[in-house]
């Protein structure tokens, strides 16, 4: 097969290298499958393309159009994924550690696209938390909003996930708002490559949001500016360089960093070798030892055991790893495919032979070269280290392969202070039914792992495992593994905007995020709300009911015929001695339903649904002879389909002095 | 007056430098006031110290154990602040801006004790939002959660604001649980000093907790990991030095900078000279430009105003120049005291020549020294410039003194790229009654800013104003202001604790947070939970009420009796037209009033209130026969007084088939 010539994607047109091809092989047999290079691209161009032309669109669509883009982008990529699979298999991968890849990146924009829908806002400023009371009249309010950084991310990526790795970056970066230039690991870059080429066939990414380079990135970080973000995927020793890159300290460039792990799972002291999760754990290590042929950042490198069943452990570990078939990915009796390439092996192996002295080889002959010279295979290598605490290399050094060190612990507390050698871990797994250990797990070592998955007897079915990041979670740790943070839901869109804290009136406040805030000028209702459609309903829209007595008649009648017959609604001599009423006061749901009887306009019209409530709090109680009145205003929307959309309410209801006595969001569905 | 020779606090022990000894000058009349070395501290066993020590004792502590303790520090501080502004005179400093420092530094506190008891758990594990699904069936799920750092936060900080400076950083270090190592810059570290020692001497301080080093930091650097912390204030350059060291690169640590910021202020395009903004504009630069003699990081370095008025707004703010009395500070005549040594005079002297290049010298001469020869004083300097597009030095170079450069924009979308060319700032003020130009601001140059300040007729009376960071609001900014944040409420409190992804049965989610996750084993309600004491209600303590059936009669009954009379509830025909019912309907408020009549229990006991209900979804419409059941469980508890605490429940709504038509939070306040 003649090798493909790789070209990058550099202000909107493909582009190959002008020279210094770098040849891409096979894991499977050594043969060029792709020639690569970067050279002649005008990086501070691109860099300007992205900004002038792909930030200045991104960022003229709200979050919900940025959803459906990443939706289109998934479909694309689905429509076409046979091709990726295809490509996969010369990267050493099975077919289950591509579907890891390929449809799990797909899987990542799907979840995205439903998140930016339902938890992002239809807007492009996002706001973060409450609104924080600065002053006594409340003239003077703040509130913290997070916009787009006005800037370019810059990816770059290993080489174990080219289309995940790519994936699970553009959709947070997407989605708030920013441009992308992707680099891809050279190795896989042609996996890279294709995907980026459906993506861009799909005709859904406005120009210049999304630019590849298959190659070295030049002088680009030259030109970059406290706006950009850079995230990397890779060694410490080059996120260590990137890092101290002057203009990255000048400009105080965003760097998130996702380096190297030595991730541990720790089957608990509570596990006998007839519990599930003794069981479990030894399938754990198994499979991440071997799934993608180890090269996982998030791999379990270190196995902790209650020394009382290290060796049942060890045992059961080895006959698991006796039965993984090494062969070429393509064949589907293969288990576990090859590394990457022959250069990676070569580290591997160097990194077996410094952990080994630590302890020795149980399992697996790291020199060996199984099922044919020219690939990149190997064999699974487990390595028994009894002196832990004395242990040097275990708790330093990455084998980016099939590798993982078994170790025994004595004492429960033991074990904390071993996972946290690792200096901070990407994730780590606990294999315990024991809620307590699990606790103390957190309090104890928390703060060294970005990740924590307890799986046991009740989870196991359903877990998602140690080694697989989900959107929802972040993934990324401290220390070592580079201190960085990615995806974790919304977490991560955050990572591509910058949080700023806004102080101002309620007026400015409320018309900056397009939504009420208590304190700004309301409107009049002139018509009744409940009259008008969704999009004639402006913020600020108030309806102002007339008061209403709450008479001990009604609060009787209330408790008899709910059968809420609450002490402190019927019996004034119990209720007096309450010291929060001193006195029978009404039922709050008899103020919820009062209050709903005052401003509800009964005829059919575009309000459809009461759909729930929000933050309701009981200010003050209400007695006997008070009066109710409720100011109904229009504080969010949300149009979820065309012809509907969610109108948030604020609902204040008062007593005759003007006091407020309950306070709440009222959430409807209305027509549009 | 003879020199104090300051001491650090060391491993529980005051000390002074071994030898070394810097002199420090009174910023008034240049005489030496103190002596300082850090000279022979073992850095190494100080941060072990504070590890093994302090660490221990802050994180066995809850939150609101940490509130108080902040409290107490708060009240000691107070008590002896005469002390403090005694001292802070030869800082340079008048008794107005030893105010901002001093009485600043404590409120902070104040707030921080506040937020912390109102806003974090009784707990040492805090919940970052909601609970991820992350299975089909609930058994393994996902949850974030903070967790202490396990090390020490090593705070750097600035001579401009010695009290202030050292309380923001330490109040969310302290409430994070975590030690704390302060080295204050030498000039004015007297002044911290003696905080330091008011707050030792409150004896509520756990060992190791807080430590002091008034000099330089020798090795301590190479022995931090990435449990520590950095937190950073002063200039860029010594940042990207700190920055770039091996040890924070290899370790990850987590540096916080607050370094330079060309502030900007930005008077509206709305603002004529006779609008109430323009007078905020003039008052609000000068104020920004005299206040503590300029040297605020936040102070207002670059003015812009519309070309129209720019002339108007120069005479205005040179008149009120005209009128600032510099002086003594004790003197109660003086608006201005002195930069704080002649040394950061001789710089302001260069910077100011610097950008005066890029225009003219309006008002003030920076050659003068007036009020005598050996202290620090300088006059306030107006520096114009007309050609904001072409300079170079006005955008990029800070004279931290009270200098600021003028400089006006002739269309409205100017502004916007002007402001962002400081790169990066700590914030940024605007004076304008146009609420859409607001808008813009924040879309056109949020990212550019920490803080953006509205100022206007309507806030301007309670508008704590351009320059104050205030302890509700996130402090810092990006590119040339560091990339930090400091404060923000809660906000700062996380920057000192790790967030780690939890994932696994509810189980063990629910015990690991002490918190009812729905999926966790209940159990069964013995005794009614209305009748259990706030510390006998177990987390998943649950109750199941019968069922009840809905009548037709109920829904009109309801519907009369309250005024309700929405066409869901009482027309058929209508109400089979709406898409999201195809019928009668149940009121969501019948429903929530018969699930209370059907978990109440009414004799007089340890429920005081139910205050308030959150996240209320009605879930599935309620039709004529339907019947409600209610399973009412504890979901959450935190203690408020010796007597009385608060209890959350998780409250679902069940019809006869089972599903769920309601969910809720219910709180009630409870006797303990």
């Amino acid at each position: 097969m003649k090798p493909i010539t790789l070209q990058n994607y550099a202000e909107g047109h493909w582009v190959a290298g002008s020279g210094g091809l770098a040849e891409l092989r096979s894991a499977i047999d050594g043969d060029v499958v792709a020639l690569t290079s970067s050279q002649g691209l005008d990086f501070a161009a691109m860099l300007k393309h992205a900004r002038s032309v792909g930030a200045s669109k991104l960022q003229a669509m709200t979050f919900h159009d940025r959803a459906k883009m990443l939706k289109a982008l998934a479909d694309a990529l689905t429509a076409h994924k046979e091709e990726l699979y295809e490509l996969s298999y010369n990267t050493g991968a099975t077919k289950a550690d591509a579907w890891i890849d390929i449809d799990g990146g797909i899987g990542t924009f799907a979840v995205y696209q439903g998140k930016g829908r339902r938890e992002l806002p239809n807007d492009r400023i996002l706001i973060d938390g409450n609104v924080e009371a600065l002053s006594r009249n409340g003239t003077f309010q703040g509130l913290h909003v997070y916009t787009s950084l006005q800037g370019v991310a810059v990816h770059i990526n290993a080489f174990n996930f080219p289309v995940w790795g790519m994936l699970e970056k553009l959709a947070v970066t997407f989605l708030a708002g920013v441009p992308a230039i992707v680099k891809p690991a050279s190795a896989t870059a042609y996996l890279t490559e294709a995907a980026v080429r459906i993506m861009l066939g799909a005709n859904v990414l406005p120009p210049g949001t999304l630019q590849l380079i298959v190659g070295g990135v030049g002088d680009l970080f030259d030109h970059l500016t406290s706006q950009d973000v850079v995230s990397f995927t890779g060694s410490a020793q080059t996120a260590a360089k990137l890092k101290s890159h002057p203009v990255v300290q000048r400009e105080s460039v965003r760097f998130v960093a996702e380096q190297d792990s030595l991730n541990a799972s720790v089957l608990g002291p509570d596990a006998t070798p007839d519990s599930p999760e003794f069981d479990l754990f030894i399938k754990e290590v198994t499979k991440e030892m071997t799934v993608k042929a180890g090269q996982k950042c998030t791999a379990i490198r270190r196995a902790f055991a209650p020394a009382s069943v290290i060796d049942v452990a060890q045992e059961a570990i080895t006959a698991r790893l006796a039965k993984i078939t090494i062969g070429d990915p393509r064949d589907e009796a293969t288990r576990m495919g090859a590394l990457v390439s022959t250069s990676q092996r070569e580290d591997v192996r160097a990194k077996i032979a410094e952990i080994a002295r630590d302890g020795a080889i149980v399992y697996g002959d790291p020199n060996a070269s199984p099922v044919n010279e020219k690939g990149a295979f190997i064999s699974p290598v487990l390595i028994r280290c009894d002196a832990p605490f004395e242990a040097g290399a275990v708790h330093e050094v990455e084998a980016f392969g099939p590798v993982a060190t078994l170790m025994p612990y004595a004492q429960r507390n033991e074990v904390f202070d071993l996972v946290n050698r690792g200096k901070g871990s990407l994730v780590m797994s606990v294999f315990s039914y024991d809620t307590t250990f699990a606790q103390d797990v957190v309090l104890d070592s928390g703060s060294f792992h970005g990740r924590i998955a307890f799986i046991d007897r009740d989870s196991a079915k359903e877990s998602t495992g140690h080694g697989a990041p989900m959107p929802h979670m972040i993934h990324g740790g401290p220390g070592r593994a580079g201190g960085g943070e990615e995806m974790g839901g919304i977490r991560g869109v955050t990572h591509y905007m910058q949080r700023t804290a806004l102080q101002g009136h309620p007026r400015t406040l409320a018309a900056i995020v397009n939504r009420y805030i208590a304190g700004m000028p309301t409107e009049n209702a002139e018509q009744h709300p409940f009259r008008r459609k969704f999009h004639d309903l402006p913020i600020g829209y108030q309806l102002k009911t007339k008061a209403r007595e709450i008479t001990l008649e009604d609060i009787e009648h209330f408790a008899h015929f709910t059968g809420d017959t609450f002490y402190a609604h019927m019996d004034e001599q119990a209720a007096k001695a309450n010291p929060l009423f001193g006195g029978r006061v009404a039922h709050g749901y008899l103020i919820l339903a009062f209050a709903a009887g005052l401003f509800v306009d009964p005829d059919p019209g575009p309000v459809l649904a009461n759909y729930g409530l929000d933050n309701l709090r009981f200010v003050k109680p209400v007695k006997p002879g008070d009066t109710v009145e409720v100011a109904l205003t229009v504080k969010d929307k949300t149009l979820r389909r065309p012809d509907q959309g969610e109108v948030r309410w604020d609902v204040v209801v008062t007593n005759r002095d003007g006091d407020t006595v309950a306070a709440y969001d009222l959430l409807t569905m209305n027509a549009a």
